[in-house]
């Protein structure tokens, strides 16, 4: 794992290159290699059309969920723009669009992300990744490029957590049990293997979309940061190092519900007084356990009985942790079970908890990393190799080949939500890193290694 | 306003008198007065009696909120009672349940409580005191006790808040107007006026129950604690100085919801840690301005949007805030305001209030609570003069004309629940000092003074 570094490669202004790219679709680089870059307008065009797909005016949010209609008419209209760009495409079992450019039988370069949306989601989220991998077959096409290894572009199914999330990935990594497929459920009760038969697919589909091994040579993804660093450190590129591990925990405090009036502050088993204290000590215990990677968040909170008069007897909350080293992970969790259990004592109160989920950190691959470097070397833009909070169907495609994510940024942090905002040119700069280390991958003879 | 004070007025053991009065009904004091004492089997029997009404055997509750139909069962149970112990017995337009001994028409000494309970109630909370005040007839006559003022005992209506409570007392001291009266509604959405009806009550008889000035002299309440003072400090006799003053505040916290993985520690706009922060302060606030009457109690607490992975963008608390001085209300109000704006800069947050209600404190009257404390020292019961924390009739009462409570023990504190117990022995020396201090005042020919 790389430590989060920063480079400016070269000084130079950003935008200087971005608009000399304006006047010349290939450039020589200094090294010789040929630089290519993106048709922004094109990318433009395509991410406004399929924001259609979903779109609600009213409060300008995608409504365009895994499974559902208006996600099923984004995927065949993406098969449309796969096809008429030469790709031969289609949609796996799993809902996955992939449209393919090279030769079958090869093992292939994948470029990809999803095309879902949270409800009242944004217009990049996803649909970035897509439509710069369309852009880079375009681009690709326009200059008569040839590749050593063929290249996929990949829409992935039901990432975004209707039933659960990364379907699509986790279908292509082999994750998936008939058990599972069998009992997913979505939050308003529909059953996964209802939805997959409303749009024509079937859990025996999603099991049959299994990737072979060795069918993939690597998968690179362009996403929005959907977190404030990048924009706040006015860094145009973030090249993700790995996915943070998360663990989830469910915890309660249990004191003594009593009267407001009548019970004397030293004489109180305030359950939520316990959880303040808890709260007030998290900045301490990343300070002293964690990293800078370090996240601790306390998102849910529940008391009981919850009325203005009474001292809450009872407080339930989540507790979820985050970090890029698991060993890290573990000391955290570690130091607030110890705090968690002495405030407990402190203010009299019953203190349990339930780990819910533990998920190991998924380093990105050292190669594609090297690779994503390299293109922004040469794009001279500036670039920090940073974690994703954020979960990515890189983890489960992580498993099976070499994957790896560019990051650009988001305006404010803002993801999930209809004001999610990236700027044309941090679009134009990202797929243009995009293209290039894929253009470079494609062409190499050897495997990626670490 | 006196200071909190707890008297060993004799060093007797707690018991010793209660078990010599198991013999006698009047025993002469050492200065010559007769001691009366109540019928503590009768107190029991009439307390299980009254406990029927509403009684629900799955969880051992009761339920007989104001104006409800067990309510005014109990209430019909009350009259006959009331009737046939030769008391003057009506109901007046609000409910409330009033019998009276002596000539009509001169000023009365009242004693009394409520009957009706929260939902899933206990036992003793307002029923303790109008079944003392019916024991105290029976005593009285029993013993041929002719008094100066005649006696009035009354069982207050509606004093829990199904309709913001304390409507009986408040209809006797004229405090409801028309308006009031014709907009409150309880929780469920019924209509104050239509349960009125329904009980065969209306709106203009809650008009009309208003006492005329005079009509009473006192209003002596015997009452549990609901708190766990007398009960951890093993004192069985609790003389109440005041009732406190409360504030309720609605507080509003906005940040930033965000990703709880992709938004650093350090750029967060974090609504719950503000809350926290400030909930963790609370202690420091009552020891810097406060005293040891002060309360200062979050109750409610409501995130937004409340997920796990997603930082809260915004809380919503309640802060409730009592003591039994209202310029070290104002203290602590502002402390509140202070450390809570100087949060809100710290994480980034904006920061809103709403005082939705400030009740002044009301203090008991002195010539009642020294008129109880005789009583105690007579009966060799050990006391402390302590505020209520919890809000009663006297509030209302002592704005026509001198009130005092008596508080006996609630075992660990617990009251509004069917695990609320006061031991019969305990009742029974709070019973004593009410009907040894009626006793005294319905005999006394001046009007009370401060």
């Amino acid at each position: 794992m790389m430590l989060c570094r920063l480079k400016f490669h070269k000084p130079v202004r950003r935008g200087r290159l971005a608009r000399s790219l304006q006047l010349n679709t290939a450039i020589q680089h200094d090294n010789m290699e040929t630089l290519y870059k993106v048709n922004i307008e094109r990318i433009e065009r395509d991410l406004y059309e399929l924001r259609k797909f979903g779109y609600n005016p009213a409060d300008r949010g995608i409504y365009r969920p895994g499974l559902t209609e208006p996600d099923m008419e984004a995927r065949r209209w993406l098969m449309e723009q796969f096809s008429a760009n030469g790709l031969e495409t289609h949609m796996d079992g799993a809902g996955n669009v992939i449209g393919r450019r090279g030769a079958a039988g090869k093992p292939a370069i994948a470029v990809g992300s999803h095309s879902d949306t949270v409800p009242c989601g944004g217009m990049f989220d996803g649909a970035l990744g897509v439509i710069a991998g369309l852009e880079c077959i375009r681009v690709m096409n326009e200059e008569g490029i040839e590749t050593e290894n063929p290249i996929e572009v990949i829409s992935t199914s039901e990432e975004e957590g209707r039933f659960g999330g990364m379907l699509g990935a986790q279908a292509l990594a082999g994750a998936l049990t008939p058990d599972w497929i069998e009992r997913a459920e979505s939050a308003d009760g529909e059953l996964l293997k209802e939805a997959l038969e409303k749009c024509g697919l079937s859990s025996a589909g999603v099991l049959r979309s299994r990737l072979s091994p060795g069918a993939l040579l690597a998968f690179l993804e362009l996403h929005i940061e959907q977190g404030p660093i990048l924009d706040k450190e006015r860094i145009p590129i973030g090249i993700v190092e790995g996915i943070s591990g998360v663990f989830k925990w469910l915890i309660r405090l249990k004191g003594k519900a009593d009267h407001a009036g009548t019970a004397p502050m030293n004489m109180r088993s305030d359950a939520f007084m316990g959880l303040a204290d808890f709260a007030h000590e998290i900045y301490r215990i990343i300070d002293e356990n964690g990293s800078d990677k370090s996240r601790l968040t306390i998102g849910r909170v529940e008391l009981k009985p919850g009325y203005a008069h009474t001292i809450p007897g009872e407080v339930d909350f989540t507790l979820v942790g985050r970090d890029l080293d698991e060993r890290i992970m573990f000391t955290l969790a570690e130091a607030c079970r110890k705090v968690l259990s002495s405030i407990a004592r402190k203010h009299k109160l019953m203190f349990e908890y339930e780990e819910r989920s533990w998920l190991s950190p998924q380093d990105c691959h050292e190669s594609v990393i090297s690779a994503f470097e390299e293109s922004a070397k040469q794009l001279g833009l500036p670039y920090k190799i940073m974690p994703s909070g954020a979960g990515h169907d890189v983890q489960f495609f992580s498993k099976l080949m070499p994957a790896g994510m560019v990051f650009v940024p988001s305006v404010n942090g803002v993801s999930h939500a209809p004001d999610e905002w990236t700027q044309w040119e941090d679009v134009e700069n990202g797929a243009n890193v995009l293209l290039n280390t894929l253009v470079r991958l494609s062409q190499q003879k050897q495997l990626l290694t670490a």
